[in-house]
């Protein structure tokens, strides 16, 4: 690893969105390669000495969204500080710090946020400057909740940002999935909505295709979310899933899937959780793996949540709700639930919808 | 049979809406029970001597949203003439014509503009007055344009009327779907959108809820049906669909039911065209049983259409396009391709997106 020095970050630059580069008045859609793409034209060179980003944490599949479709969640995420290092061989990127957590590698080949920086400076086709990269995780590892998305993004958008901003959305969706293919699959369903923040759909890998599927503005989401100390046996849940599915329980799911994508667009909350609610395919396989999920929706839905689900592969479950107050209530009782019906220990939050995705947070000008 | 006098009609009465009774500031979803509600207070009287009542074409499944989702099509359809008339027994209905077929009895209880008119009766607890009905048939038998629904459809919605108006959708479409429960099964996804017009997502049935999604009104949005001289065996097209789904073809179907649901809310042709060709459940299943149906798909998309499927069971094709000069054009391509790889002569319609559903085009005052 390369010696670091952390530069003192100064946030120099409002929070921007990457979402905003996208025309409002086109259909939202973003179609791009399957193959990572690189700019053979001149190498751009840092418009910063560093940057400091940050990514939300995403809730995916949201119950028939399973595998296509996720969404970000404000106030919680990973923060990425990234800064030009004389002392980091041209071209290449060292990982200085790692906060937050203790089992993350500082192998950049092996970090989610190293494999995306990497991919985005190959994008950016960056030989000249050596980068160094330092991680704080906001986000528990394996709790359900996009850890390993967030900090892919937020690594994605430092690298995108500190070289002036020369990539599209597509771009550092791609450079994230090459981290996410090495941890957990080629799933976009976490990264996307982590870098583009609101709902996103997965439409196709080949070519990736995004839909970013706006809720109303003027209306509110909030999202109770409740991590249990348990781990998820990651194998266990993807073995859980049926590789078989009747025609009848196809049919429901599709159909709850369009109402789900309606619900959203429309900003029905009641329908929206109603949906969240209705999988009939994978959350009945993985909740009674997730000890006291059952008991724990059931007081969801009993304190007012409108709809209440897995979030992820789990353990935590996630609840939508239209105000805090609510939320706060609701959050009790899937914690008491958790310690009743499951004999765990569990910890809610209440946040809103992000709607920002990845951004620049601080920045120090050459 | 009871003895026939037709009466002259006269519109006196603009068309008007059912759908116009959705509060539009209201997510559009009905929801209303599964069996059959009955009003049990006092019988209305009829505000008219006779009613004509017009409900329109529908495609149902249309790709990914097999079983689940269909649309009206405009300026196509099925005629309903009903009239108070003392020589049929109180309470009792009698159908006086068919004309457009002879295919189709004209025992009440065996004909679908029949069953949907006795079953609104007994919604309405009509015990009074006898009623005789005549049915024009536009639409073509068999042809996966929805013949059975809007025969019910605009019989429902002609009872309806004739007594004042005292149902509500849902009624109309509960007193449809007894019709279509013994045609082809209890599906919604035809009658709902033919009383309903627009597009209509089918989101359960105990109870039965419905979501009419709105299709931009600034926007045009056109079909080209393609109908060959061809017969879908239906019991094939049914035993064709399979019982087991795999996982990837199920997330695959979702995905695009999805996005389906967001491009015609968006108003997106690119992206309705897009979903609609994207089946890998049903359509690749189906289509090779209707001879040329591949080519026909071929033949369109290359004439520019967005997309193409089957409409409901076939032997109907659908394409989408946004102007009628295309849609013309793309139908020539159709039908020579009906043609070429099927050796069956086909006839190609273009029609706009039916926003209005079944209504009243006609009425003679007491």
């Amino acid at each position: 690893m390369a010696i670091c020095f952390l530069s003192p970050l100064k946030a120099i630059t409002p929070t921007t969105s990457l979402t905003t580069s996208l025309n409002p008045k086109k259909p939202n859609i973003l179609r791009c390669n399957f193959s990572l793409p690189i700019i053979t034209t001149t190498e751009p060179e840092p418009v910063f000495t560093s940057v400091r980003s940050f990514a939300p944490a995403t809730v995916a599949n949201l119950g028939p969204g399973f595998d296509f479709l996720g969404c970000a969640v404000d106030g919680l995420g990973d923060f990425v500080s990234l800064r030009v290092d004389p002392s980091v061989h041209p071209g290449e990127l060292s990982i200085s710090d790692i906060s937050g957590t203790k089992n993350l590698s500082k192998n950049p080949l092996n970090n989610c946020a190293g494999i995306a920086a990497i991919a985005t400076m190959k994008i950016l086709n960056i030989r000249s400057v050596g980068l160094s990269l330092s991680l704080e995780k906001g986000l528990p590892l394996g709790s359900g909740l996009g850890s390993s998305a967030a900090s892919a993004a937020a690594a994605a958008v430092a690298v995108n940002e500190l070289f002036g901003r020369k990539l599209e959305v597509k771009d550092l969706v791609l450079a994230g999935l090459e981290s996410e293919a090495k941890v957990s699959g080629y799933h976009a369903d976490n990264i996307a909505p982590a870098i583009m923040g609101g709902f996103v759909l997965i439409r196709s890998y080949d070519p990736l295709e995004l839909m970013s599927l706006q809720f109303p503005v003027e209306k509110d989401l909030i999202f109770v979310l409740v991590s249990p100390d348990f781990e998820a046996p990651t194998k266990k849940m993807r073995a859980a899933l049926p590789a078989e599915i009747g025609m009848s329980h196809h049919v429901w799911n599709c159909s709850q899937a369009g109402a789900l994508v309606a619900s959203v667009l429309q900003g029905d909350l009641v329908g929206l959780g109603k949906a969240l609610s209705s999988d009939r395919i994978v959350e009945p396989k993985r909740a009674p793996l997730i000890p006291g999920m059952v008991g724990v929706k059931k007081a969801a839905l009993e304190a007012g949540a409108f709809g209440c689900t897995i979030s992820g592969a789990g353990p935590t479950a996630v609840a939508v709700v239209d105000s805090e107050d609510r939320g706060v209530e609701v959050g009790e009782r899937m914690v008491e639930a958790f310690w009743k019906e499951g004999n765990l220990k569990a910890v809610a939050m209440v946040k809103r919808l992000d709607r920002v995705g990845a951004r620049l947070v601080g920045s120090v000008p050459r």
